[in-house]
């Protein structure tokens, strides 16, 4: 007998056919001598419609009242299924982020969890319950609610089991495991029945909408045996793994695409603006990718840097202002831009993966805004109308798939 | 300055464009110098939706669980008439019943406020805050979630207005406070600008729609001074008065109808068995009404008693299994009735009324399938497609109007 928490997300649970879907695989697995723990997420399109809403009266709405808000997503699909539950004549309970107590910061909109309470976790199942928690919200210590973010129901889902101690942290979602690429950009794509942590931390960090990057960094600090199947087809999947020994590990375990990116470039800054410009972007919490710094210090600078559209929109005007009392400096955005990733320790280990990278971006003929290379990551900034053509050339060249 | 609990229903904040019509409202009490608790009810058509939801899975839905799907709907209110205030520049916070902390018994979907709390909102009040409160949801002793029933958005504001000693709770509606007869059935209905609490509570528990009886019988308890408004046009409204003068009382306060009511009547029952009918309906919190009781003690009684078809239908089960046990027992169910009731003092102290009353009901040869007369109400049961018709012509009379 295992303990499991399973996660369903939005598509999973999109609409009450589909919830019964689900309730009838959360109790094959009860059957199955198992204990469930079930989180999940708003019910799709829900999210989005609540935040419409908001936007319809402020634009620029208070961060804590749009996290009461869109928490009643989630509220309204742990409801629906725990009344499927129980009409199975299987005893369940929802619990809401106070009810488990999920204890998170005071970062409206993108909360961390601090603390899962196993209480009232432990208490349910011990009663044979199945117990249905809320995903994607918290609460600070205020008592005030708080959400995690898009795609932040995984995180719950992390925590929950890394509280609990549970055997696997099973993520349902509407593909069957993580591949090589998003099959709908190259039908070529492989499925992965094992991925190294630090190559699905990278690939969700780069847009492999597949697991939220905050997740997997959740779960490789309490080592979470995390696997990612198909609420559909709920037999292949695939396992993270903590496997050490490199000679097991893929070359090259993926291609992402991330769309939504504003690129910001700061010409003949100095180095002290630059650190008001991070301490700026640090208090709102907002996340950069592709940080380059060249130029002659300390006043002469030029800072790069990559950060999602809507996080742009938030900072923007601040930013405006830092610059407009930095002399000198000039500055360039450019937002709706695309960013193509390659992920793998192959990256480190054989020089000529890069090689063979850069070969076919030439032949493409891309215009190429800021790239960057790390241990396990190439990342390229590019117009976005072609970086799901260029992955999928670049899946056929790296993978030696045929389309 | 005074201290002021406004309740809005489910129009008022229909729209996003509602919603910011009632914060333009509240804002226009603070300037006047006020400080404002508001109190609102889920987007009208959302409790509806999300209990439609429920029903597709499961039409007997987990009593539990449905509070915790339809208590979603207010939440959502909250914020975004939050989000309206602060957009405005008025700080605001909402809060949710566990935040407040508005503890209640535990019956799902009918449960009773117990205790409210001042802290936390004599803590935001001193702050200069708006405080913006769900209605209708409260946390019984173990942190569940409970709802109040259809219409609980009232009790919440008249407990509210006792628990912080409110100058005046004003209930805004889509209606400009309390008439003599619903205006859509007879043109000629009447504003009250006063109405005396043991009358409102009358009418309220007889089907006039725009206070909820639990709140008028709340607000009795607590001495809340009482006012109905409209949304839309603010300036006139009723008073609900706690006068004792009987001089002062109008003689006949108002005529309401009521729909969807279901008539029993059994026969030849037992005194014994006739307390385990009335045990099983408070066992399941089912209000009855136009209860009589006649025929030969202590086992040829005839019973009858009216109540609501959804309580019918949660209660038929049982009810057919404890008269099945009941021998010589026969019953007779009807569904789909309605209900005329006038209430006023008049119907004590002046016998005409009365007489009045039944002069009409013969002239129109109505079938009458129940007539009950207390001190201050007279109701009868009828098909629902002449109830209308009916009270228009009985308020002619009552009223002396011309139509």
């Amino acid at each position: 007998m295992a303990l499991l928490v399973q996660k369903f997300g939005g598509t999973s649970v999109g609409t009450t056919e589909r919830i019964e879907a689900v309730a009838d695989l959360i109790i094959r697995t009860v059957q199955a001598g198992h204990k469930v723990i079930a989180v999940v997420s708003a019910m799709a399109g829900e999210t989005n419609r609540l935040l419409g809403l908001a936007q319809r009266i402020d634009v620029k709405a208070s961060a804590r009242e749009l996290d009461v808000l869109a928490a009643a997503g989630e509220q309204v699909s742990v409801a629906l299924l725990a009344i499927a539950l129980v009409k199975r004549g299987y005893p369940a309970v929802s619990l809401l982020a106070d009810q488990v107590c999920i204890r998170t910061d005071n970062k409206f909109g993108k909360a961390r969890i601090e603390h899962v309470d196993t209480e009232r976790l432990a208490q349910e199942l011990e009663q044979g319950h199945i117990v249905v928690v809320a995903g994607f919200q918290g609460r600070d210590i205020e008592g005030n609610l708080t959400t995690l973010g898009r795609g932040g129901s995984d995180t719950s889902a992390v925590a929950l089991a890394a509280a609990v101690q549970a055997d696997e942290c099973q993520i349902y979602t509407d593909v069957d495991g993580v591949y090589t690429i998003d099959p709908r950009i190259c039908p070529g794509a492989r499925r992965l029945s094992q991925i190294p942590f630090g190559d699905m931390l990278e690939l969700a960090s780069v847009g492999a909408k597949v697991l939220h990057s905050r997740s997997v960094e959740y779960a490789g600090r309490h080592r979470v045996l995390l696997r990612v199947l198909s609420t559909f087809r709920p037999d292949a999947g695939t396992l993270m793994t903590y496997e050490e020994d490199p000679m097991l590990l893929p070359l090259i375990s993926g291609i992402a695409c991330q769309h939504g990116l504003t690129f910001l470039q700061l010409q003949a800054l100095s180095h002290t603006d630059f650190c008001r410009l991070l301490n700026l972007l640090a208090a709102h919490n907002v996340e950069t990718d592709m940080v380059q710094q060249y130029g002659v210090w300390p006043d002469q600078l030029t800072v790069q840097l990559v950060l999602t559209n809507s996080d742009w929109l938030q900072v923007a005007d601040d930013v405006q202002n830092l610059l407009k009392n930095c002399r000198d400096a000039q500055h360039r955005i450019q937002a709706n831009l695309a960013k193509l990733s390659v992920v793998g320790i192959g990256i480190r280990s054989q020089p000529d993966v890069v090689a063979r990278i850069h070969q076919l971006l030439n032949q493409l003929n891309i215009q190429i805004w800021a790239m960057t290379q790390t241990e396990s990551r190439f990342s390229v900034l590019m117009a976005p109308e072609l970086v799901e053509g260029a992955a999928a050339k670049l899946h056929q060249v790296l993978f030696n798939s045929d389309n």
